[in-house]
C-alpha cells in the first residue's frame, strides 16, 4: 500500500456494478465519516447533467461527507428521471453510510443521453460501502475511467504550522476534454481545515492554472467536475486566508491538479505526445490563451505532432485564423530547441531537421511569441492519431 | 470534349512543372485574352501569402487576363522573397501571353513556409502557354489539386436577354478547410458582361451562402481564394444591378459555387460522408451560424458520423459548449427522417435506429433547433476518419 495515497478521515473504493458492459469497476465512492467542508467548480457547458446540478448545489452546504461517482452512463440530458436518477443513488449512499442524503455529492461520466442503471447500482451500494478503505483510491480512480487506459492519482503532503497536511486528488479524462471554467470528473481530498469560502477561491485558482489549460479534442463536457473535500481532521488549526499557510496549502493543491491534468493529457484518447503550447506577446493574457488554444486545437498540428512533422506552416495557419492579434514580421516560433521562426523568418532547414527530432520525444513545447504585447498563457494538448478516430467511432458499439 | 466547359473567349490548361514531387499537374493558367471584369474574395487570415496580397491588388483594376496558380507549395509566409516571386511568376506568364503584368493574377496552394519554385515554374509557362485550349478546364482543375482525389468543375448556362451566358468554375479543397468570408481556391469564368462593384457583389453572395458554409476540419488556409472573371465577349449589353438579368445571373454563379463547395466537402480529406447540419430557432441567423459551426466542427460528432453512429449526445455537447444560447427543454433534433429528440426529450431507441439507417448514406441531414427564434443557418461537413490523420500524417512526408 501506497502510504502516500492515505488522507486520514477518508474512505475510498470502487466496484463493478454492471453499467459498464464489460465487467469493469464503474462505480466510486469517497466517504468522510466525520465531514468535511466541500468547494466544486463544474462545467460551464450550457446542458449540465442532472448529477452536475445537483452537486453544485449540496457542495454549496455546510457539510458534505461522500462523494459517489458512476462510469459508462453520464446521466446527462435525461431531463427530471435523471435527476431523479442521480437523487435516488445519492439516497441510498446517505442510507448505507447513515449520512443524510444532501451530504453525499453525485457525479456521473460516459455516453450521453443514456438512462442510468439505478437498480444495478443500487444493488452494488452495500458491497461498495463495505469495502472501503484509507487505500482504496486506485479502486476509486479505476472506477471511474471510462476511455482512460489506466488510473489517475496524485497526492503531496507537507509540515504545516496548522497540521501534517496531505492531499490525494483522482481524476478521469480520455475525450471530450476541454475543460473551461470547469474539468473533467476530479475528486480531491484533504485533511486541511480550510472554511468553504477560501477553500473555492483555492480550488478555482488551481483548476484554472491546471484542468482550465488542457484540451485533448476542444469538446467540453457536459459533465466536468472537480470537486475537493477538505476534512479538517489533522489540522491544530484552520488554513487562514493570505497566511503562509495558505499559500502552501494553494501551491500543493495546485501541484496536484496539474499532475492529474497532464497525466489526462499525456493519456488523451490515441495520444503518444504531449506538448505545452506556449504563448507570448500577446495584447493580452486572454488573446495568448486564445492564440495557444488555437494551436493546441488545430488538427492539422495535432496531427503533425503524432507524425513528428515539423509543419510549422499549421501553427502559423492556426495562429493566423485565430482571434489573437499577431505580427507576422515580429513572429517567434519554437519547437523544443529549434528556432524555427525568428522575427517573421523561417530559419532554415537545419532548425526544421532539429525541431523533427525534439518531436520525437514523448513531452515537449512549442513556444510561440505574438509580437504584440506583454500577454502570456499556455495550453496542455496532445496529438491526433488514427487510433483517436478508431476509439471515438467504437465508443457505444 | 464536354461542350458545357467551355466559355466563349477563355482558354485555360495545366501542366506538371515539378513543384509535385510526383510528377502530377501542378501549373494551370487561365486565359481571357480579350480582358475580363475580375472580382476575387479572399483570406481572413491574418497571415495572407503573397500571391493573395498580389491577387487582391490586382482584382481591383479595370481588366484581368489571366490566372495563374501552382498547387504544391503556398508561397505563404514567405516574406518579401514570396512577393518577389510571386511577382516574377505572373511577369513571366505576362512576357509569353503578351499582355500586362498587372493583368495576371496569381495564387498557390499546398505546403505553407517552402520557398516557390520559380525556376522550374518559369520553364514551363512557354509549353502551358501553347497548349491552352478552350476545353482546358480539366486539365487546369487537375492542376490545382493538392489531397483532393479528384478535380472539381461545375458549370451553367442559360439564354438572357443580355446573350446566352455560360459560367465555369473550377476548385481545390480536401484539407485546411474552413473558408470565412472568403474561400479554398476557386476560379469562375464568364462570358457575362458585369460591372466590377455589382460582380464583386455577385461573388460575395454567392462565397457567403456556398464556400462560406462548409468545413473539413475548421482550418482556414493562409491561400483561400476565389476569383470570377467576367469577359462580357457573349452580351449584348451588360446585366445591370436589379435587373430580373442580374437575379438569374447571381442564381446561377450561386448554383455553380454551391455544386463546387459540396463537391469540396464530399472529396474531403478522408471523408466518406457529407452532411448537412440545419439549425433553427436561434436567437440570431449568426447564433444560428455558430452552432451549426460548433455541431460540424466537432472531433466527436464527426467521428461519429463517420461510424454511422447516431451518438447525440455528443451534438447535444457540441451545442452546449457553444456561443448560441439554446433552450434545453426546447430543443429539437432530428438524423434525416429520424426525431431523435423532441422539446428536450429523448425519442427512445426505435428513432435511433432509424438514425442509424439514415447516417449509413453518403449524404444526409441533421436538423437542430435551438428553440430560442427565428434565426437560421446551416454548414456543409464531412466526417473524420482515421485516413484524415493518415493523409495529413504523411503530407510532407
Amino acid at each position: 500500500v501506497n502510504e502516500k495515497l492515505h488522507v486520514p478521515g477518508f474512505l475510498a473504493g470502487g466496484v463493478s456494478c454492471g453499467v459498464k458492459k464489460n465487467g469493469a469497476k464503474d462505480l466510486a465512492l469517497i466517504s468522510c465519516p466525520s465531514g468535511a467542508t466541500a468547494a466544486g467548480v463544474f462545467t460551464t457547458n450550457q446542458v449540465k447533467a442532472p448529477p452536475v446540478l445537483l452537486a453544485r448545489e449540496r457542495a454549496r452546504r455546510a457539510v458534505a461527507r461522500a462523494i459517489v461517482a458512476n462510469s459508462g452512463c453520464a446521466n446527462a440530458f435525461t431531463g427530471e428521471k435523471g435527476m431523479a436518477d442521480a437523487r435516488s443513488v445519492t439516497q441510498r449512499v446517505a442510507e448505507v453510510l447513515g449520512v443524510a442524503e444532501r451530504e453525499v455529492l453525485p457525479a456521473s461520466t460516459g455516453v450521453i443521453g443514456g438512462p442510468l442503471a439505478v437498480a444495478d447500482i443500487g444493488r452494488a451500494i452495500p458491497g461498495l460501502v463495505a469495502g472501503l478503505s484509507p487505500g482504496g483510491w486506485q479502486d476509486a480512480a479505476e472506477a471511474i475511467m471510462t476511455t482512460d487506459t489506466h488510473p489517475k492519482l496524485a497526492s503531496r503532503w507537507g509540515r504545516l504550522p496548522e497540521g501534517h497536511i496531505r492531499i490525494v486528488g483522482i481524476a478521469k479524462g480520455a475525450g471530450m476534454i476541454e475543460p473551461h471554467m470547469a474539468t473533467l470528473l476530479v475528486f480531491l481530498a484533504t485533511n486541511a481545515r480550510v472554511e468553504a469560502p477560501l477553500l473555492r477561491e483555492m480550488l478555482r485558482e488551481a483548476c484554472n492554472a491546471s484542468f482550465n489549460r488542457i484540451t485533448i479534442d476542444g469538446c467540453m463536457s457536459t459533465n466536468d467536475s472537480a470537486i475537493v473535500l477538505a476534512s479538517g481532521t489533522a489540522c491544530r488549526g484552520a488554513i487562514r486566508k493570505g497566511s503562509p499557510s495558505a499559500a502552501r496549502f494553494s501551491a500543493m493543491l495546485l501541484e496536484v491538479c496539474r499532475e492529474l491534468a497532464e497525466r489526462v493529457v499525456a493519456d488523451g484518447e490515441g495520444a503518444t505526445k504531449t506538448v505545452k503550447i506556449r504563448v507570448g506577446g500577446g495584447r493580452s493574457e486572454k488573446e495568448a490563451c486564445v492564440a495557444a488554444y488555437a494551436v493546441a486545437n488545430s488538427m492539422l498540428v495535432k496531427t503533425a505532432i503524432g507524425a513528428a512533422d515539423p509543419n510549422w506552416g499549421r501553427i502559423v495557419q492556426a495562429l493566423g485564423a485565430s482571434r489573437a492579434k499577431l505580427n507576422p514580421e515580429r513572429l517567434l516560433l519554437r519547437i523544443g530547441e529549434a528556432s524555427i521562426v525568428r522575427r517573421g523568418c523561417y530559419a532554415g532547414e537545419a532548425e526544421e531537421e532539429k525541431a523533427r527530432k525534439v518531436m520525437r520525444r514523448p513531452a515537449y513545447e512549442i513556444r510561440i511569441d505574438l509580437g504584440m504585447g506583454r500577454g502570456e498563457s499556455e495550453v496542455l494538448t496532445c496529438d491526433l492519431t488514427e487510433e483517436y478516430v478508431r476509439i471515438n467511432a467504437s465508443y457505444r458499439s
